[in-house]
C-alpha cells in the first residue's frame, strides 16, 4: 500500500495514498474500531451539501476566494453524488459530536480539491480542510446541520413516497372490497358485520394520518444549527452567514430549510429529532397493526381465518400447497419492532446533552436514518410483494358471515330480544345456524329469516 | 355490610348497598385483583362528560325522554364533579376494551339517577344502565372517546399551563442573566464563552417548542370515536349521533372535539395517542437536559462547577452548610425517565390492535395520563422550588472565565495563531493564567491582554 | 387540625399532631407534590425491618442502650406490621437517594418510640430520629438496603408462588391434554400435528425456566449496601456493623441476605436490580406468548380458531352466547407490556449513577416492585379465572386436523412425494379433504388412507 | 453476468453463476430489499457448524452416505472459515423464521459440495440442499439453533475476554490509586472522602459481577432447538438425532451445548435470548456509569472537576491545549444507549411468538449479536485508548480535598458538633478553608486542625 503523510495538530500520520482522507480520519479509524455501523450514504451526501453551501456563502460574503470556492464546490459535488463514498470509512461509534466525520468530509473535500487543482494531497494547499472547507463552521454546528439535512431529505424523498405508495394500494383495495360484507371481530371474537372495504379503510386512514404526521414535523427538521459554531454564539461567523447558508442549503436540496432561531437549543438538544422519531414510532405502530391483520386474515389455509389470500412469493412448504407464509407481514412487524426500539436510543441520546453540546449525535442520527430507511423499504416491499396482490376469499368470508351468531341482533325488532337470545343460545348449544335454530324453535320461518337478517343493513348507522 | 342484589345477563350478584355500582363492576372487582392502579379522576370525569353529552343528544334526536335525560344529566354532573369517585373502584388491568369501566359508569349513573328519581337501586328503572345511559354506545367507542377527552383536557388544562409557568420563569432568568459572561462547555470540556442568559435561552426555546408540539398534536386528540359503536360501522346509532355528540362534548369541555372521520381507525388503532406520547417523551428529553444542566451547574459547593446556586429546600447535610442537594432536578430526571419508559408501553399497546378493536386501551390511557400528570407536576414543582430561586454565583463564573485557556483564541488576530498557541500551552503546562503566560513569554503586555481579550466580543457572530 | 412543632437543621415546622412524621417528611410533602405514586407497603415494611435490625446490632455493639433499642424495636415492629402505613405519605418523585423516605421512617419510629416511652412527640427524647434510629446509617446505604429487602421479599413471597401456581395448573392441563392430537401452526399457517398437551408443555417449560431465573438472580438481590454509610467507606460505622446487620436482617426475614462485598458498587450502581428486572421482563415476554396463544386458540366462537374454551367470567355480549371475551389474556398482555416498559425506566435509572451515588433510587424500586406486583397478580388472576377452566373443544380440534392438508406428508413413503403433492394440490384447489382428493385421483383407497395417515405417528421423532 | 438456472418448488430462476446460492436465496433477494442489515459473520459461521454437525450425525445414524457427508463437511468447513461469506447476501428483514437464510446455507453448501465433487451447480446432485444438507432439519429448528450457537460463541469468545480486559486494567488502576485520598461526591455535591482506588474498585466490582452474569446465563444459551423440526415434535428425525447433534456441535465449538429438553418452548419462544439480553443491558448500564464518571472526573481542564486525566487520542481543539475530549467515554455511552434500545427489540420480538413458532427470529438475533459486538468492541476500545492511560491529577485532587468543607465532621469529637458547624458555616460564608475559619473563630489552632482533620481516617469503618 502506497502511503502519504498527513498532518494535524497532533503531528504526522501515514495514510493510504489511494484515499482522500487525512490525519484526523486516520486517527479515528485507529481509535474507534467498534461495531459494523458506518455512516450511510444519506449522511455523506448531507455533508457534501453543507460544505458546498458554506463555501458558496463564504465566497458571497467575501471570506473565500472564487478559486477556492470553485474547487470546494466541485469536490463537494462529487461527495454529494456518491462518487467518494469509499472515502468515508468512519464508525458511527466515535466522538459524540461527530467531529471526526465532519473532519473526514473536510479532509476528503480538501484533498480532492487539491487534486483537481493539481496540488499535492496532504499539503492543505490551495484548499485547507479547516481554514477553507470548514470555514465559519465547527463540528458542533455542522454535524447537527448535516443530521437535519439527511433526515429531511429521507423523510421527504424516501418515506413520504413509500407511505403514499402503500396507502394508494390499500385505498384501491378498500374501494374494490367495498361491497364484500364480512364478520367483524372484537377481542378476537365474532362481532357485528362490516365490509372488507371498511376494514381496509381503517388502514388507509392510519396511513393518511401518518403522512400528515411526517409533514407536520418537517418544519422542526428544517431548522438548521449552522452558524452556531462551537457553543451556539456564532463566534467567528459573519452575522449573515447562518441565514444565507440555510437559504443556500434550501436551494441545493429543494427543501425549505431555515436557520434555527436559537442556536444554543440547536447544538445542545436534539428535541426536533426526538419529536421526529416520535412520528416514526407512530408509523411503526400502524405498520404492526396492518401487517398483523393481514397475516391473521390470511391464516390457514384450512385451520385459520382465511378471509383473504396473499401472494405466494416463495415456497412456504415444499409439499403443502396453500401454505403461504405471510413473510411480508413478518418483515414488517420485525421492522416495526426495531423502530420502536430505535426510539429508545433516540430518546436517551436526545435527553443526554450537557451544557452547550449534546454528544450523542451519531447515535441519534444513526437511529433516525435507520428507522426511516427501514420503514420506507418495508412499506415498499410490503406493497409490491403483498398488498397489491391481496384478494378476498369470498367463500370463507360468506361462510363465516352465515355461521356467525352475531347476526341475531337483527331479529330483536321483529321477535323481541328474549326470543332472539333463545335462538342464539340454541344455535350455540347445538352447533347449528341461526336460521336452523329459529326454525327449529318455531320462532320464525326460513323466509322471515332471510327477510329480516340482512347483514347489508348492519354496516352503517341507522335510525332504529 | 348491607348489600343489595344487582343483575346482569349472567345473573344475580350481591353488591355493597352503599355503592352505586352494579353487577358488572362487582364481577370485575372479583376477577381483576391486579396491581394498585385504578382509573384516575381525569378518566372518571371524562366518562361523566361523555354520558351526559350522549344523553342530551339522544334526547335531541328523540331517542330518550326528557325525564330520563334530565336524570342522567344530573347524575353525570355528579360524576363530572368528582363527587362519586369512590364508586369507580376498578383496576386498570381489566378487559382490554375498558368495557368494565364503561359499564361502571353506566351502572353508577343509572343507580344514582334512579335514586334521584326515588326509585330502587338495582331495579334499572326508570334509568337503565345499558338501554338508557349507554344508549347508542358501545364500550368499544365510548372508552376511546373518554380516553381522548381525558387526554385532551389534561394536555390543555394541566400540561400547557405547567410548561408555560416553567418557560416564563426560565425566560425571566435568561433575561436577568443576559450580561453574565461565562465559560462555555462542550464535551464537558472548557470551550468558548457565552452568557448565562444565552445558556438559559436554550432551555426557554426547548420549552417554547414543546408548547408548540403539544398544541400541534391536539387536533389528533380531539377526534372522537363516539358513534362507531361495536365495530366502527355505527350500527344502532342515529346517523346524526356521532357529529352531534362530538359537538356536545366540545360544548361541555370548551375544547374543539370533532367526530373522527373514520371510526374503524378510531376503534382499532390508537395512533393518535401513540403520536401524543411521542410529544410527551420529547418533553421528557428536554426536562432531562434542563434538570441535568441545573444540577451540574450548581454542583459543589467547593469541588464542583458551582456557577449557579439553587434554593435549599431541605437539609442536605446536617453539618455541611452549602451542600444543597439538587432534589428538584432529581425528581425531574426521574420523572423524565419514567415518561420515556411509559412511551414503550404506549407503543406496544398502540401496535397491538387486531381487526376491529384495539384491546390495550386501559394500558394506553393509564400511561398517557400518568405521563401528562408527572410532567406537569414535575414542571410546576421544579419551577416553584428550584427554577425561580436560581441565582448566579458570579464569583465562580468570573473565576472560571478568567482561568479558562479558551480565551486565547481572541489573541489570534493580534499575535498570530502560533504565538497564541504557545501562550496557551505554556499556561496549561505551568498552571498559570493566559495573561501571566503571555507576559512571561514576552508576547504581550498586561494592557494589551486586557485590551485584546474581551469575552464580551466572543458571544455573538462577528465579521472577522 | 391540631398541630405540633417539629424541627430539623433548617428550623421549625408545623406538623399534623395525629401523624408521627417529623420536620423532614413535612418539608418533603410541601416540595414534592408530584404524581399519584406513593411508596408501597413492601417498601415501608422493608424500612421497618432495617431499622429494627440496625437497632439490635447497634445495641449488641454497645452503641445503643437496651432501653432505646427496645423502644425502637417495638415501634419498628409496628412499621413492619403495616399499622403505621398512613404515616408514610411521601411521593416516589422526591430526592433521588430516597433520603426523605429514610427520614420519614426515622421520624415515625422515633416519635412512636417516644410515645411508647411516654415522652413528647417532636422532642427527639428519649429516641432521636438521627442519632438513634438512623445510627450508623446514611440514607445512601439504608435506602438501597430497603430496596433490596423489599425486592427480595416480593420475589420470594409473592412472585415465585404465583409462577408456581400458574405453572402447576398449566402442567395439569398439559397432562390432561396429552392425547388430544391437533394441527400445529407455524407462521399462523397450518403445519404438522402435535398434541394439545405438547403445546401446553411449552408454556410449562417457559414458566419452569422463569422460576429458575428468579431463583438465580436472588443472590444479587440478597447483597445489602448497609454499612457503606454516605459514600461507601463505612465512615462512622463499627467495623462489624455491616456484616452483623445483614445477618440480623436475614434473621428477621428468613432470607439469606449478605453484606455486599463492595459498598461503592452497592451505593453508586444498581446493576443488581437492573439484572433482576431483566428477569422480570423475560417473564413478561413469556406471559405475552402464553396469554396470546390462549386467546387466539379460544377465538370464535364460530369464525375463529376455537380449539379451546375459556371460562366466561363476565358478559361478553348481552345477546350473543359463546362470545367469551378473553379478558384474562387481555389483562395479562397489558401487564406484560407495562413490565417491558418499566424495564426501560429501570435501565435508565440504573445507568445514571454519578460518582459515589446513584440518585435514581426511588424510580428504580418503584418500577421493580410495580413489575413484581403486576406479574404476580396477573399470574394468579389468570390462573384462577382462566387457566384452570381451559377446556379443549374436541370437535373443532378434530375438524381442523381432519381438514388439514399438512397430513399429506404421511403419504410420501407409500405413494411417493410427487403423488402426495398431487393429492394436496387437488384438495386445495377443490376445497376437498385429502382423503376425498386421493380417492378422486385414484391414488389410494379410503382404507389405505386411514391406514397410512395416522396423526398419532406424527407427533414424535421416528426412524424413517 | 453469466447466470445459471436454479430451481425450487416454485420453478426456475436465473442466478449469477459466480455465486453458490440457489433459487430460494435468489427469490429472497428479490422480495426483501429492505434496509442495510445483513446477517453477520457470526451467524454464517454458526450455520456452517450446524450443517456440518448434522451431516456427521446423520451419517452416524446411517441416514447419509459417507460420500455425501464428506462433501457436506468440506463445504461447511469453508462456510465456517468465512471463505464463503459473500454468498450469504440476505437481508435480516425477511421471513420471520429465518427460513431463507437457512435455505441460503443449504444451497451454498450443496452447490459448493457439488462443485467439489465435480458436478453441476444447480443440479442438486450429488448433494441436495433439502434432502441432504437440511436432512432431519427444518428452518424452524435450525435457525434458532444457529442463533444460540452464534450468541454463545460471541458471549464466550468475544464479550467475556473484553470484559476481563477492561476489568483487569481498572483493577490495576484501583490498586495504583489506593492511597490517593479524594473528596467523595453524592448528589453531585461534595461529600466525605474516599480513595481514588476505592472509587475505581466500584467499577471493578461492577465488571466482575457482569462477568458472572454472562457466565450464569450461558446454560440457557447452550440449549439447542435442533431435533424439533417443524413444530417441536421432531417429526422426521431419528430419536437420537437431537442429542447427538447437540453433542457434535459442542465438539465443533468447544462449548457445552445441550439438546433443549422441550423443543416446543425452543421453537415458539426465545426467552433464553430475552434473558441473555437482560444481562447485556445490565452491562450497558454499568458501562454508562463508568464512562460517565471517567468523563466527568476528567472534565476541565480549568473549569471542571479535573481529578483525572485521560489520553489525548485526537485533537480536541486546534489551539486549546488540555482540551481532551472524552471521546472514548462518548462512544461507550452511545453504545450503552444503543444496547438499552436493542433490548426493547429483543423483548418485543421474544414476546411475539404464536402457537408453535416465533417468527421474530431474525430481529432477535440481529439485536443480540449487535449488542454483544458493540459492548465487546466498546470495552476493548475504551480499555486500550482510555482506561489504561488514566492518570490522577494529584494537584487537583489535593486542592479539592483541602477546600472541602465536608472534613468538618472530623472535628465533632474534639470541639463538639455545634462549634464544628460554626466553623463550616463561617468558611462557606467567607469562602475560606476550614482551617482558616477555625483559627479565625478561635476554636482551634493550626496544629490542632492538622492533628484532628485526617482524611485518611475517614475512609473506612471505625469504632466511633
Amino acid at each position: 500500500m502506497k502511503t502519504r503523510i498527513e498532518t494535524d495538530s497532533m503531528g504526522e500520520i501515514q495514510v493510504d495514498d489511494s484515499k482522500y482522507w487525512g490525519a484526523q480520519t486516520e486517527r479515528s479509524l485507529h481509535h474507534f474500531h467498534i461495531g459494523n455501523d458506518r455512516f450511510p450514504r444519506e449522511m455523506i451526501r448531507a455533508l457534501g451539501v453543507l460544505k458546498k453551501s458554506a463555501a458558496i456563502v463564504n465566497a458571497q460574503l467575501g471570506l473565500l476566494t472564487e478559486e477556492k470556492k470553485n474547487l470546494i464546490v466541485q469536490a463537494a459535488d462529487e461527495v454529494i453524488s456518491g462518487k467518494l463514498d469509499e472515502h468515508f470509512p468512519l464508525s458511527v461509534w466515535q466522538t459524540g459530536s461527530g467531529t471526526q466525520t465532519n473532519m473526514n468530509s473536510n479532509e476528503v473535500i480538501s484533498n480532492r480539491a487539491i487534486e483537481i487543482a493539481g496540488g499535492t494531497k496532504g499539503s492543505k494547499k490551495p484548499v485547507h480542510p479547516n481554514d477553507d472547507v470548514n470555514k465559519a463552521q465547527s463540528s458542533n454546528d455542522t454535524f447537527p446541520t448535516a443530521m437535519h439535512i439527511a433526515a429531511a431529505e429521507q423523510l421527504v424523498n424516501k418515506l413520504l413516497p413509500a407511505l403514499e405508495q402503500l396507502k394508494n394500494t390499500l385505498k384501491k383495495k378498500s374501494d374494490e372490497f367495498k361491497d364484500i360484507i364480512k364478520i367483524g371481530r372484537t377481542h378476537l371474537q365474532d362481532a357485528t358485520p362490516l365490509t372488507l372495504g371498511q376494514e381496509f379503510s381503517g388502514y388507509v386512514k392510519q396511513l393518511e394520518y401518518n403522512i400528515e404526521r411526517v409533514k407536520s414535523v418537517l418544519p422542526s427538521v428544517y431548522r438548521l444549527a449552522l452558524g452556531g459554531t462551537a457553543v451556539g454564539t456564532g463566534l467567528n461567523t459573519h452575522p449573515e452567514f447562518a441565514v444565507k447558508a440555510a437559504a443556500q442549503i434550501a436551494k441545493e436540496t429543494g427543501l425549505p430549510f431555515t436557520s434555527a432561531e436559537n442556536k444554543f437549543e440547536a447544538l445542545a438538544a436534539h428535541d426536533s429529532l426526538v419529536e421526529t422519531h416520535g412520528v416514526l414510532k407512530t408509523i411503526a405502530a400502524s405498520f404492526m397493526k396492518i401487517a398483523n391483520d393481514v397475516r391473521w386474515l390470511s391464516s390457514g389455509p384450512r385451520c385459520g381465518i382465511g378471509e383473504i389470500s396473499i401472494p405466494e412469493n416463495e415456497p412456504g412448504s415444499s409439499i403443502m400447497p396453500g401454505k403461504v407464509n405471510p413473510t411480508q407481514s413478518e418483515q414488517m412487524t420485525m421492522v416495526a419492532s426495531q423502530v420502536i426500539a430505535n426510539d429508545v436510543a433516540v430518546n436517551i441520546g436526545g435527553a443526554s446533552g450537557n451544557f452547550e453540546l449534546n454528544v450523542f449525535k451519531p447515535l441519534i442520527i444513526h437511529n433516525v436514518l435507520n428507522s426511516i430507511r427501514l420503514l420506507a423499504d418495508s412499506a415498499v416491499s410490503f406493497e409490491e410483494h403483498c398488498a397489491r396482490g391481496i384478494e378476498p376469499n369470498k367463500e370463507n368470508i360468506k361462510e363465516h358471515l352465515k355461521n356467525s351468531l352475531m347476526l341475531v341482533t337483527a331479529l330483536n325488532p321483529h321477535i323481541g330480544y328474549d326470543n332472539a337470545a333463545k335462538i342464539a343460545k340454541n344455535a350455540h348449544k347445538k352447533g347449528t345456524s341461526l336460521k336452523e335454530s329459529g326454525i327449529e324453535l318455531g320462532l320464525l320461518t326460513s323466509e322471515q329469516f332471510d327477510q329480516w337478517v340482512l347483514p347489508e343493513k348492519m354496516i352503517s348507522p341507522s335510525v332504529d
